[in-house]
C-alpha cells in the first residue's frame, strides 16, 4: 500500500545491481509460464506446458455464440464475423514455434524489469484456422492503406497508458503467404484453450510473441502507420530510454538442449552418470530454416556438430537436433547454438537492450557427472 | 558454476531479510505454474490454468503401453495393472480441489526458499480413476499392515538424498471412503496431460497436493511407518530445524476473491470504477464443508458476510460466494476470509514455519478506484 494512483503505474525501469526479483516480476513469474525444458521432447506442445504471456486478465468467455470479429476502417467492405462463421470457411493447419520476446530478460545484466523469463518461453503447436489474407482481400483495402491493426479483448494499464492489448503489422505482411498469417480457432485440433485466446487469436509464423493477438476482436485497416503503445513505446529495441528504437518483429535463432539426466530439486542442476550421454533439444529461427547446430560441453569454449533432425517440411516450427557426449566425472557447462539459412547465430555475450528482446545468448546448462552412489 | 558436488543440493534455508526471490527461486516458478486468479471463474480449471508443482522432470511418456503399476509389500496376492486394465474397471468420477501446501510461502517472513507461491496455487479438476480402497481390497493387506506407500516416476535430488518422489498414506486413509482415494488415470474427461501425471496418478480428496503422487509405477504395503524423505524430512511443520515436526497433511480453510476491475500490467493493482462491483471468489477445506465467507473491502478492518452459492453436492470442490461492493474512489484492499463446519478459519496474521506449509493467512488485493479519464 502507500502507492496513489499516480505510483500505481510506474515507468520501464533496469534493476540495480545484486537487486533479486522483485515481488512486481514474482507475480508475473507465478500467473504466466514457461516450458519446463524437458517438454522440448514433445514434437507439439500440450497446451499446459506452453509459454503463456498475458498483459492483462485472460478473458472469460465460457460461450463464444455472442463473439464478434469486426474487419473495417480503410477498406471497401466492412466485414462482421463470428467464430462460427470462420469455421465454416476453408481451413489451413500451420506447426508454429512461438516464442516471447522478452525470452531471457532475467539472465540480462543490468536486468530489465519486467516479466522474468530465463530461457523457457517457447512452445510448438498445430494452429488452425482461416488466412488473413482471405478475409482482407474479401474486405478490399483501400489502395493507400499502410498498416493493419488487431485488437484483443484483454484491457489493463501500463506505464500509465489505459488500453485493449493492440498491435499492428505492415500490410504487406498481414497479405504474405510466406509466411502466412492466420486468424485461428483450434489449437492442436482442439478449440483455443482460454490462456492461448479463445475463441480466436492470430498467429504470425516467425514473428515474436508479441505480434499473436490473442483474443482477437477488431482488425482495423489504415492508411496511416499504427502509433499505439504496443507499437512504438514497448516492444522496441533500444540502448537510451530517448531512443525511437528499432521494432521487435521476427524471431532470431535459437537452440535449447533438453537438459539430460536428473535434477536437483532446488538449484536445478543436472546430474549424469559417466559414459555416453546423448544430448538433444530443438533450434528455430523466425527468419530463416535452420541450417547448423552446435553443441558444447565446455561452455562454449569448443564445439561440435549436433545431427539435425531430417526435415519435416514444417518451416516455422522447431526443428530437432541430437549429439553424444561422453561424460567424464566432474562439473560442465552445456551449450548449444543454432544457425540459419541466412547465416544468423547466437552470441555467446548478452546481445542488451532496455526492454530485455530478442536476448538469443546461448544456453547455459549445468552438470554434474558423477558415479551412481553405491 | 564454482559449485562442487556438496554444494550443488543444498539445506533448507530461509532468505534474510529484505532479500529478493533468487535465481533458483525464479527457476522454479517459471517451470511450475499458478492459477491465474481470473480463472477462479471456471467451475472445473482448464489443464493449462490448473497450478503445477513437479520437484524434478515431467516424466515423457508418449505411449503408456509399457506402464506397469506394481501393489505388492505386506499384501497376500501382488497385482501388476496396466493404464488399459484400470481403464476396464468400473470408472469414479470425483470433483476435487487441489492446493499445493506451500501455497502463499513467498508472502511469508522470514521467507523459507523454494518454490515460491504467492496465493495461486490452487485448482480444481475432475478426475477418473479406480478406487484405491478396491485394489488395495484385491491384493489383500496384511492385518500388520500400517502404511501404504506409493512411488512416481519422477526422479531427482534434494537436499543430498536422490530419489523416486514418494509419500505414503496411513492404511486407514488409503481405504477410506470420505473421502475416497484414487488411482485415476483422467482429468476433465480427457487422458492425464502429461504434468498431471500422465499416464497414472494418485487423487486424495481434501489433501495438499504432495499427497497426489503422479506418474504413479508402485504401490507398496507396509508393516512399518514409511520414513521416506518426502514423508519425515519434507512436509513437515517445523519451527526449529531440529524438531521431528507434525505432518502436513489436510487442506486448511482459504477463500480466493477474483481480482475485480483490470490490473497494471507491472503492479498487477486493479483498477475499478465507482460504483457496485461484483465480488466473486471460491472458497475451500479440506477438513470440513465451507460453511461461511466473508469479505473486507478496509484490509480487514471490518467484515460482510458473501452469499455463498448453493451447495452442488461436490464435498472435496471449492464451493462459489459472491458480494456487491460500492466502490468509493480511493485506494482500498480487499480480503475474503472463509469458515468451515469444523470452525477452522483463516488467520489475518501468518501462520509460520520453517517449510511455509498450510499458510493460510487471508488474502490481500489492492484496488485503486477511479473515475475513467475523459
Amino acid at each position: 500500500m502507500g502507492r496513489g494512483p499516480d505510483e500505481m503505474s510506474t515507468p520501464a525501469r533496469l534493476a540495480a545491481p545484486g537487486e533479486g526479483i522483485g515481488r512486481d516480476e514474482l507475480a508475473l513469474a507465478t500467473r504466466n509460464h514457461g516450458l519446463p525444458l524437458e517438454a522440448l521432447r514433445h514434437d507439439l506442445t500440450p497446451p499446459g506446458l506452453h509459454y503463456v504471456l498475458t498483459h492483462y486478465d485472460i478473458p472469460y468467455v465460457p460461450d463464444d455464440t455472442a463473439w464478434r470479429l469486426t474487419l473495417g476502417g480503410r477498406v471497401r467492405t466492412p466485414l462482421t464475423l463470428t467464430p462460427a462463421d470462420l469455421r465454416s470457411l476453408p481451413a489451413v493447419t500451420t506447426r508454429v514455434t512461438l516464442e516471447c520476446a522478452g525470452n531471457g530478460r532475467a539472465l540480462l545484466t543490468p536486468r530489465p524489469v519486467s516479466q522474468p523469463w530465463l530461457v523457457e518461453a517457447v512452445g510448438t503447436a498445430e494452429w488452425t484456422g482461416v488466412p488473413l489474407r482471405l478475409l482482407l482481400a474479401e474486405a478490399g483495402p483501400a489502395t493507400t492503406a499502410v498498416d493493419v491493426v488487431f485488437t484483443g479483448a484483454d484491457h489493463g494499464v501500463e506505464r500509465g497508458v489505459e488500453q485493449d492489448y493492440r498491435r499492428s503489422l505492415p500490410l504487406d505482411a498481414a497479405l504474405a503467404t510466406e509466411p502466412e498469417a492466420l486468424v485461428a480457432y483450434a489449437m492442436n485440433g482442439a478449440p483455443l484453450p482460454p490462456q492461448h485466446g479463445r475463441p480466436l487469436r492470430l498467429v504470425v509464423p516467425g514473428w515474436y510473441g508479441m505480434a499473436h493477438v490473442k483474443w482477437l476482436t477488431d482488425i482495423t485497416v489504415q492508411d496511416t502507420p499504427f502509433t499505439g503503445f504496443q507499437q512504438t513505446v514497448a516492444y522496441r529495441l533500444r540502448q537510451d530510454p530517448g531512443e525511437e528504437g528499432e521494432p521487435v518483429t521476427r524471431i532470431a535463432p535459437r537452440a535449447l538442449v533438453v537438459p539430460p539426466g536428473f535434477p536437483d530439486f532446488m538449484s536445478r542442476t543436472r546430474i549424469v552418470r559417466p559414459g555416453p550421454v546423448l544430448l538433444e533439444g530443438r533450434a528455430w529461427s523466425g527468419r530463416a530454416p535452420v541450417t547448423r547446430v552446435e553443441v558444447s560441453t565446455d561452455g562454449g569454449g569448443t564445439w561440435a556438430e549436433a545431427e539435425p533432425a531430417p526435415e519435416t517440411g514444417h518451416r516455422w516450427a522447431w526443428r530437432g537436433w541430437h549429439h553424444t557426449w561422453t561424460a567424464v566425472p566432474g562439473r560442465h557447462v552445456l551449450c548449444a547454438r543454432a544457425t540459419d539459412a541466412g547465416g544468423h547465430t547466437q552470441p555467446l555475450d548478452q546481445p542488451w537492450n532496455r526492454g530485455g528482446f530478442a536476448n538469443n545468448v546461448v544456453q547455459r546448462v549445468e552438470v554434474l557427472c558423477a558415479e551412481e552412489k553405491s
